[in-house]
């Protein structure tokens, strides 16, 4: 993970952070309800049932590490919801050029 | 755990004892599923996602541990499973009488 304990994030910064990560997060949550709605609809065999269990612990493991929203973690995690589709760069539209230059960049990492 | 390596296994009695053990792991397979499929379909929050897996955690494990079917085990393993509610005394009517009284006694332990 890069070093990034210099980026200063002013207080409108951080709130367009915070509603990016609720916006995604909140995104990724629905689509998880419908997910595992669905698959354990599907279920027939003790097997699907425990596919399911891997799935959530998988997704439990994920979404836990997945929104750190510690300043120095900010622009790897906001970069990194974007890359998963979960935010566009135009919800960062408020953050100084920068830093939307930044987040693209590492995006295509 | 009692010490059973004593107890001898005549090839029927064995035959008794895995229909049973698969006839209660189908039916607590059966009443998973369902249970998991009902719990799906309640789910409107994040919590209840983790709920569910919480719940399918301890099924795995629990279930894991719950079949042995290696001789020196059988007998607490079938006494489980009548205490359990997964099996009745009348499943292994065909057990010797002294091995039906011990199962029935460790089922009230």
């Amino acid at each position: 993970m890069m070093q990034q304990a210099e980026i200063h994030w002013s207080d409108n910064e951080k709130k367009v952070a915070e509603i990016a990560l609720k916006k995604a997060y909140d995104q990724e949550v629905k689509a998880l309800i419908e997910g595992v709605r669905e698959k354990a609809n599907l279920i027939s065999l003790t097997e699907d049932v425990w596919q399911l269990h891997d799935f959530l612990s998988a997704k439990r493991h994920e979404i836990d590490g997945k929104y750190d929203d510690r300043e120095p973690f900010l622009m790897y995690t906001l970069s990194r919801l974007v890359k998963d589709g979960l935010l566009a760069l135009s919800d960062l539209a408020e953050l100084e050029a920068d830093k939307q230059a930044k987040i693209s960049l590492l995006t295509r990492m």
